[in-house]
Protein backbone atom coordinates (compact mmCIF):
# COMPACT_ATOMS: atom_id res chain seq x y z
CA UNK A 1 0.00 0.00 0.00
CA UNK A 2 1.38 3.06 -0.80
CA UNK A 3 0.18 6.74 0.73
CA UNK A 4 0.20 9.95 -1.25
CA UNK A 5 -0.12 12.91 0.86
CA UNK A 6 -2.34 15.85 0.09
CA UNK A 7 -2.85 18.04 2.71
CA UNK A 8 -1.27 18.15 6.32
CA UNK A 9 -2.24 21.27 8.24
CA UNK A 10 -3.86 22.25 11.88
CA UNK A 11 -6.91 24.39 11.57
CA UNK A 12 -9.14 25.70 13.75
CA UNK A 13 -12.49 24.27 14.33
CA UNK A 14 -15.66 25.11 16.68
CA UNK A 15 -16.29 21.92 19.04
CA UNK A 16 -19.79 21.30 19.37
CA UNK A 17 -21.69 18.90 21.61
CA UNK A 18 -25.24 19.04 23.05
CA UNK A 19 -25.22 20.69 27.03
CA UNK A 20 -21.76 22.80 26.57
CA UNK A 21 -20.29 26.02 25.29
CA UNK A 22 -19.17 26.06 21.74
CA UNK A 23 -14.67 26.03 22.18
CA UNK A 24 -12.07 26.36 19.66
CA UNK A 25 -9.66 23.65 19.07
CA UNK A 26 -6.83 23.04 16.53
CA UNK A 27 -7.14 20.15 14.65
CA UNK A 28 -4.22 19.01 12.32
CA UNK A 29 -6.14 17.52 9.40
CA UNK A 30 -4.03 14.87 7.15
CA UNK A 31 -6.02 13.94 4.00
CA UNK A 32 -4.03 10.86 1.81
CA UNK A 33 -4.62 8.91 -0.78
CA UNK A 34 -3.81 5.10 -0.53
CA UNK A 35 -3.21 3.15 -3.56
CA UNK A 36 -4.13 -0.23 -2.73
CA UNK A 37 -3.59 -3.08 -5.19
CA UNK A 38 -4.73 -6.04 -3.53
CA UNK A 39 -6.61 -8.16 -4.29
CA UNK A 40 -7.68 -5.59 -6.82
CA UNK A 41 -6.25 -2.25 -7.68
CA UNK A 42 -8.58 0.65 -6.06
CA UNK A 43 -7.89 4.00 -4.25
CA UNK A 44 -9.60 5.29 -1.03
CA UNK A 45 -9.59 8.74 0.34
CA UNK A 46 -8.00 8.62 3.94
CA UNK A 47 -8.65 11.57 6.15
CA UNK A 48 -7.30 11.76 9.79
CA UNK A 49 -8.15 14.50 12.63
CA UNK A 50 -5.57 15.00 15.43
CA UNK A 51 -4.39 17.11 17.86
CA UNK A 52 -0.61 18.49 17.85
CA UNK A 53 -1.21 19.17 22.26
CA UNK A 54 -3.30 16.01 22.56
CA UNK A 55 -1.32 12.87 21.84
CA UNK A 56 -4.54 10.55 22.04
CA UNK A 57 -6.81 12.56 20.48
CA UNK A 58 -7.14 10.78 16.96
CA UNK A 59 -10.29 10.09 14.73
CA UNK A 60 -10.10 8.48 11.25
CA UNK A 61 -12.08 8.55 8.11
CA UNK A 62 -11.49 6.36 5.16
CA UNK A 63 -13.80 6.81 2.18
CA UNK A 64 -13.73 4.20 -0.94
CA UNK A 65 -15.07 5.00 -4.12
CA UNK A 66 -18.08 2.82 -3.39
CA UNK A 67 -18.69 5.11 -0.17
CA UNK A 68 -17.75 7.73 -1.86
CA UNK A 69 -21.18 7.22 -3.98
CA UNK A 70 -23.73 7.26 -1.31
CA UNK A 71 -21.57 10.03 0.42
CA UNK A 72 -22.45 11.97 -3.42
CA UNK A 73 -26.03 11.21 -3.60
CA UNK A 74 -27.04 11.64 0.56
CA UNK A 75 -25.11 15.57 0.44
CA UNK A 76 -25.96 16.55 -3.12
CA UNK A 77 -22.04 16.62 -4.44
CA UNK A 78 -21.82 17.13 -8.01
CA UNK A 79 -17.81 16.11 -8.04
CA UNK A 80 -16.80 12.48 -9.03
CA UNK A 81 -14.33 10.20 -6.54
CA UNK A 82 -11.18 11.88 -8.08
CA UNK A 83 -12.12 15.09 -8.26
CA UNK A 84 -13.36 15.41 -4.69
CA UNK A 85 -10.01 15.47 -2.91
CA UNK A 86 -9.20 18.26 -4.14
CA UNK A 87 -12.91 20.38 -3.73
CA UNK A 88 -12.33 19.09 -0.18
CA UNK A 89 -8.40 21.10 0.37
CA UNK A 90 -10.19 24.41 -1.10
CA UNK A 91 -13.22 24.21 1.35
CA UNK A 92 -10.54 23.97 4.11
CA UNK A 93 -8.42 26.60 2.32
CA UNK A 94 -11.10 28.93 2.73
CA UNK A 95 -11.70 28.10 6.44
CA UNK A 96 -8.04 28.82 6.54
CA UNK A 97 -8.06 32.19 5.18
CA UNK A 98 -11.18 33.19 7.33
CA UNK A 99 -9.98 31.43 10.34
CA UNK A 100 -8.95 34.69 12.67
CA UNK A 101 -11.79 36.53 10.74
CA UNK A 102 -14.45 37.95 14.11
CA UNK A 103 -17.54 36.47 11.82
CA UNK A 104 -15.80 33.68 9.45
CA UNK A 105 -17.75 32.98 5.97
CA UNK A 106 -16.10 29.96 5.95
CA UNK A 107 -15.59 27.84 9.44
CA UNK A 108 -15.32 23.98 10.44
CA UNK A 109 -17.38 22.86 13.11
CA UNK A 110 -16.73 19.59 15.17
CA UNK A 111 -20.08 18.06 16.33
CA UNK A 112 -19.94 15.16 18.93
CA UNK A 113 -23.22 13.53 19.75
CA UNK A 114 -21.59 13.67 23.77
CA UNK A 115 -20.72 16.59 25.75
CA UNK A 116 -17.03 15.74 25.76
CA UNK A 117 -14.90 13.53 22.66
CA UNK A 118 -15.68 10.34 24.75
CA UNK A 119 -14.50 7.74 22.12
CA UNK A 120 -17.73 8.63 20.02
CA UNK A 121 -18.02 9.48 16.48
CA UNK A 122 -17.79 13.03 15.35
CA UNK A 123 -18.83 14.75 12.36
CA UNK A 124 -16.77 17.55 10.52
CA UNK A 125 -18.59 19.70 9.14
CA UNK A 126 -17.48 23.12 6.86
CA UNK A 127 -20.22 25.31 7.39
CA UNK A 128 -20.87 28.65 4.91
CA UNK A 129 -22.63 31.27 6.48
CA UNK A 130 -24.31 33.96 4.60
CA UNK A 131 -26.48 36.80 5.99
CA UNK A 132 -29.76 34.07 5.89
CA UNK A 133 -28.37 30.97 7.12
CA UNK A 134 -25.90 28.64 7.71
CA UNK A 135 -25.15 26.32 5.01
CA UNK A 136 -22.84 22.79 5.07
CA UNK A 137 -20.77 22.15 2.19
CA UNK A 138 -19.62 18.82 3.43
CA UNK A 139 -20.27 16.88 6.27
CA UNK A 140 -17.74 13.69 7.31
CA UNK A 141 -18.48 11.15 9.90
CA UNK A 142 -15.18 10.23 11.95
CA UNK A 143 -14.80 6.97 14.08
CA UNK A 144 -12.51 7.81 17.19
CA UNK A 145 -9.46 5.50 17.07
CA UNK A 146 -8.97 2.92 19.07
CA UNK A 147 -6.18 1.72 21.45
CA UNK A 148 -4.16 -0.23 18.80
CA UNK A 149 -4.79 2.90 16.30
CA UNK A 150 -3.54 5.74 18.60
CA UNK A 151 -0.44 3.22 19.42
CA UNK A 152 0.46 3.06 15.85
CA UNK A 153 0.19 6.61 14.93
CA UNK A 154 2.02 7.67 17.91
CA UNK A 155 4.76 5.47 17.03
CA UNK A 156 5.00 6.94 13.51
CA UNK A 157 5.21 10.28 14.96
CA UNK A 158 8.09 9.14 17.42
CA UNK A 159 9.64 7.77 14.32
CA UNK A 160 9.46 10.97 12.00
CA UNK A 161 10.10 13.35 15.48
CA UNK A 162 13.53 11.26 15.66
CA UNK A 163 14.34 11.68 12.18
CA UNK A 164 13.98 15.87 12.90
CA UNK A 165 16.01 15.86 15.88
CA UNK A 166 18.67 13.66 14.19
CA UNK A 167 18.64 16.11 11.09
CA UNK A 168 18.99 18.96 13.47
CA UNK A 169 21.64 17.95 15.61
CA UNK A 170 23.66 17.47 12.22
CA UNK A 171 22.88 20.95 11.42
CA UNK A 172 23.83 22.48 14.42
CA UNK A 173 27.01 20.19 14.54
CA UNK A 174 27.50 21.60 10.97
CA UNK A 175 26.87 25.03 12.11
CA UNK A 176 29.38 24.94 14.91
CA UNK A 177 32.18 23.83 13.22
CA UNK A 178 31.22 26.31 9.92
CA UNK A 179 31.03 29.07 12.10
CA UNK A 180 34.07 28.27 14.65
CA UNK A 181 36.14 27.57 11.24
CA UNK A 182 35.42 31.13 9.72
CA UNK A 183 35.94 32.96 12.71
CA UNK A 184 39.39 31.47 13.43
CA UNK A 185 39.96 32.20 9.62
CA UNK A 186 39.17 35.98 10.12
CA UNK A 187 41.10 36.24 13.19
CA UNK A 188 44.42 35.22 12.04
CA UNK B 1 1.39 9.55 42.49
CA UNK B 2 5.25 10.39 42.77
CA UNK B 3 8.21 8.54 40.65
CA UNK B 4 11.70 8.49 41.49
CA UNK B 5 13.83 7.77 38.06
CA UNK B 6 17.20 5.19 39.69
CA UNK B 7 18.12 3.51 36.44
CA UNK B 8 17.24 4.39 32.85
CA UNK B 9 19.94 2.73 30.28
CA UNK B 10 20.00 0.25 27.15
CA UNK B 11 21.81 -3.31 28.12
CA UNK B 12 22.54 -5.78 25.73
CA UNK B 13 20.47 -8.96 26.49
CA UNK B 14 20.30 -12.42 25.17
CA UNK B 15 17.00 -13.21 23.65
CA UNK B 16 16.09 -16.94 24.44
CA UNK B 17 12.67 -18.93 23.28
CA UNK B 18 11.72 -22.57 22.55
CA UNK B 19 13.02 -23.74 18.84
CA UNK B 20 15.40 -20.83 18.10
CA UNK B 21 18.89 -19.54 17.84
CA UNK B 22 19.80 -17.21 21.23
CA UNK B 23 19.82 -13.56 19.43
CA UNK B 24 21.09 -10.39 21.24
CA UNK B 25 18.98 -7.49 21.76
CA UNK B 26 19.42 -3.93 23.19
CA UNK B 27 16.54 -3.29 25.85
CA UNK B 28 16.35 -0.10 27.65
CA UNK B 29 15.79 -1.12 31.38
CA UNK B 30 13.95 1.04 33.22
CA UNK B 31 13.68 1.41 36.95
CA UNK B 32 11.20 3.64 39.31
CA UNK B 33 10.54 4.32 42.80
CA UNK B 34 6.41 5.02 42.74
CA UNK B 35 5.26 6.68 46.00
CA UNK B 36 1.51 5.99 46.35
CA UNK B 37 -0.09 8.08 49.15
CA UNK B 38 -3.85 6.68 48.14
CA UNK B 39 -5.38 5.03 50.35
CA UNK B 40 -2.32 4.52 51.88
CA UNK B 41 0.98 5.34 52.09
CA UNK B 42 3.22 2.85 50.47
CA UNK B 43 5.92 2.64 47.64
CA UNK B 44 6.03 -0.20 44.29
CA UNK B 45 9.34 -0.69 42.14
CA UNK B 46 8.60 -0.31 38.91
CA UNK B 47 10.46 -1.91 36.15
CA UNK B 48 9.69 -1.30 32.78
CA UNK B 49 12.10 -3.34 29.44
CA UNK B 50 11.75 -0.63 25.98
CA UNK B 51 13.41 -0.92 22.60
CA UNK B 52 14.13 2.06 21.54
CA UNK B 53 14.37 0.54 18.07
CA UNK B 54 10.68 -0.61 18.04
CA UNK B 55 7.94 1.39 19.82
CA UNK B 56 5.92 -1.44 20.36
CA UNK B 57 8.47 -3.63 22.48
CA UNK B 58 6.92 -2.87 26.34
CA UNK B 59 7.28 -5.18 29.40
CA UNK B 60 6.34 -4.27 32.83
CA UNK B 61 6.72 -5.25 36.31
CA UNK B 62 5.48 -3.61 39.38
CA UNK B 63 6.81 -5.37 42.91
CA UNK B 64 4.95 -3.89 46.07
CA UNK B 65 6.38 -4.48 49.14
CA UNK B 66 4.09 -7.25 49.62
CA UNK B 67 4.80 -8.90 46.04
CA UNK B 68 8.67 -8.79 47.18
CA UNK B 69 7.94 -10.99 50.16
CA UNK B 70 6.99 -13.49 48.01
CA UNK B 71 9.53 -13.41 45.52
CA UNK B 72 12.53 -13.03 48.70
CA UNK B 73 11.51 -16.33 49.77
CA UNK B 74 11.14 -17.74 46.21
CA UNK B 75 14.71 -17.09 45.02
CA UNK B 76 16.30 -17.12 48.61
CA UNK B 77 17.25 -13.49 48.55
CA UNK B 78 18.79 -11.47 51.98
CA UNK B 79 17.85 -8.49 51.27
CA UNK B 80 14.69 -6.18 51.98
CA UNK B 81 12.42 -4.34 50.07
CA UNK B 82 14.23 -0.95 51.20
CA UNK B 83 17.95 -2.35 49.52
CA UNK B 84 16.30 -4.28 46.89
CA UNK B 85 16.63 -1.35 44.49
CA UNK B 86 20.27 -0.73 44.68
CA UNK B 87 21.43 -4.41 44.85
CA UNK B 88 18.97 -4.79 41.90
CA UNK B 89 21.24 -2.05 40.37
CA UNK B 90 24.87 -3.15 41.05
CA UNK B 91 23.63 -6.96 39.35
CA UNK B 92 22.55 -4.51 36.08
CA UNK B 93 26.12 -2.47 36.04
CA UNK B 94 27.70 -6.05 36.55
CA UNK B 95 25.97 -6.74 33.08
CA UNK B 96 26.97 -3.78 31.64
CA UNK B 97 30.49 -3.74 32.84
CA UNK B 98 30.84 -7.40 31.10
CA UNK B 99 28.58 -7.24 27.94
CA UNK B 100 31.00 -6.87 25.33
CA UNK B 101 33.59 -9.56 26.69
CA UNK B 102 33.47 -12.69 24.41
CA UNK B 103 33.26 -14.74 27.61
CA UNK B 104 31.16 -12.56 30.20
CA UNK B 105 30.73 -13.61 33.55
CA UNK B 106 27.47 -11.55 34.14
CA UNK B 107 24.72 -11.21 31.98
CA UNK B 108 20.96 -10.67 30.98
CA UNK B 109 18.62 -13.47 29.74
CA UNK B 110 15.42 -12.65 28.39
CA UNK B 111 13.47 -15.51 28.09
CA UNK B 112 10.06 -16.46 26.58
CA UNK B 113 7.58 -18.98 26.56
CA UNK B 114 7.16 -18.61 22.90
CA UNK B 115 9.70 -18.87 19.74
CA UNK B 116 9.07 -15.27 19.10
CA UNK B 117 8.07 -12.57 21.96
CA UNK B 118 4.75 -12.45 21.14
CA UNK B 119 2.47 -10.80 23.83
CA UNK B 120 3.39 -13.25 26.29
CA UNK B 121 5.07 -13.12 29.80
CA UNK B 122 9.04 -13.29 29.62
CA UNK B 123 11.71 -13.61 32.27
CA UNK B 124 14.98 -11.53 32.69
CA UNK B 125 17.61 -13.83 34.52
CA UNK B 126 20.94 -11.90 35.76
CA UNK B 127 23.02 -14.86 35.30
CA UNK B 128 26.54 -15.54 36.63
CA UNK B 129 28.80 -17.90 34.26
CA UNK B 130 31.18 -19.53 36.35
CA UNK B 131 34.09 -22.18 35.48
CA UNK B 132 31.13 -25.35 37.20
CA UNK B 133 27.62 -23.80 36.19
CA UNK B 134 25.03 -21.29 35.66
CA UNK B 135 23.76 -18.93 38.64
CA UNK B 136 20.69 -17.34 38.13
CA UNK B 137 20.81 -14.62 40.39
CA UNK B 138 18.11 -13.06 40.32
CA UNK B 139 15.13 -13.80 37.93
CA UNK B 140 11.88 -11.31 37.61
CA UNK B 141 8.52 -11.82 35.18
CA UNK B 142 7.34 -8.90 33.16
CA UNK B 143 4.21 -9.11 31.37
CA UNK B 144 3.52 -7.65 27.94
CA UNK B 145 1.67 -3.86 27.63
CA UNK B 146 -1.57 -3.90 26.30
CA UNK B 147 -2.46 -1.20 23.46
CA UNK B 148 -3.37 1.22 26.37
CA UNK B 149 -0.31 0.71 27.91
CA UNK B 150 2.05 1.13 24.99
CA UNK B 151 -0.24 3.95 23.87
CA UNK B 152 0.56 5.88 27.23
CA UNK B 153 4.66 4.94 27.11
CA UNK B 154 4.31 6.26 23.32
CA UNK B 155 2.56 9.92 24.15
CA UNK B 156 5.57 10.16 26.94
CA UNK B 157 8.14 9.16 25.24
CA UNK B 158 6.83 12.13 22.50
CA UNK B 159 5.82 14.16 24.99
CA UNK B 160 10.19 14.07 25.61
CA UNK B 161 11.17 14.21 22.20
CA UNK B 162 9.52 17.20 21.71
CA UNK B 163 10.37 18.97 24.93
CA UNK B 164 14.50 18.18 23.22
CA UNK B 165 13.28 18.90 19.72
CA UNK B 166 12.51 22.14 20.91
CA UNK B 167 15.50 22.84 23.33
CA UNK B 168 17.95 21.53 20.42
CA UNK B 169 16.15 24.54 18.10
CA UNK B 170 16.73 27.10 20.68
CA UNK B 171 20.04 25.98 20.85
CA UNK B 172 20.78 26.27 17.27
CA UNK B 173 19.33 29.70 16.45
CA UNK B 174 21.60 31.29 19.37
CA UNK B 175 24.15 29.08 18.26
CA UNK B 176 23.96 30.62 14.48
CA UNK B 177 23.08 34.13 16.22
CA UNK B 178 26.40 34.04 18.40
CA UNK B 179 28.78 33.37 16.00
CA UNK B 180 27.41 35.52 13.24
CA UNK B 181 27.70 38.16 15.65
CA UNK B 182 31.43 37.20 16.71
CA UNK B 183 32.27 36.61 13.22
CA UNK B 184 30.90 40.19 11.99
CA UNK B 185 32.74 41.86 15.02
CA UNK B 186 36.02 39.95 13.94
CA UNK B 187 35.75 41.37 10.31
CA UNK B 188 35.26 44.70 11.11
Amino acid sequence: MAAEGLFNRPLSVRLRGPGCQERRLDVRVNIELLSISNPVHRKDLAVRLTNDADPFFLYNLVISEEDFQSLKSQQGLLVDFSAFPQKFIDLLQQCIHEQNKDIPRFLLQLVSSTSDLDHTPVSLNIVETNPFKHLTHLSLKFLPGNDAEIKKFLANCLKCLKEDKMILEEKLKKTEEDLTRQLSYTQQ
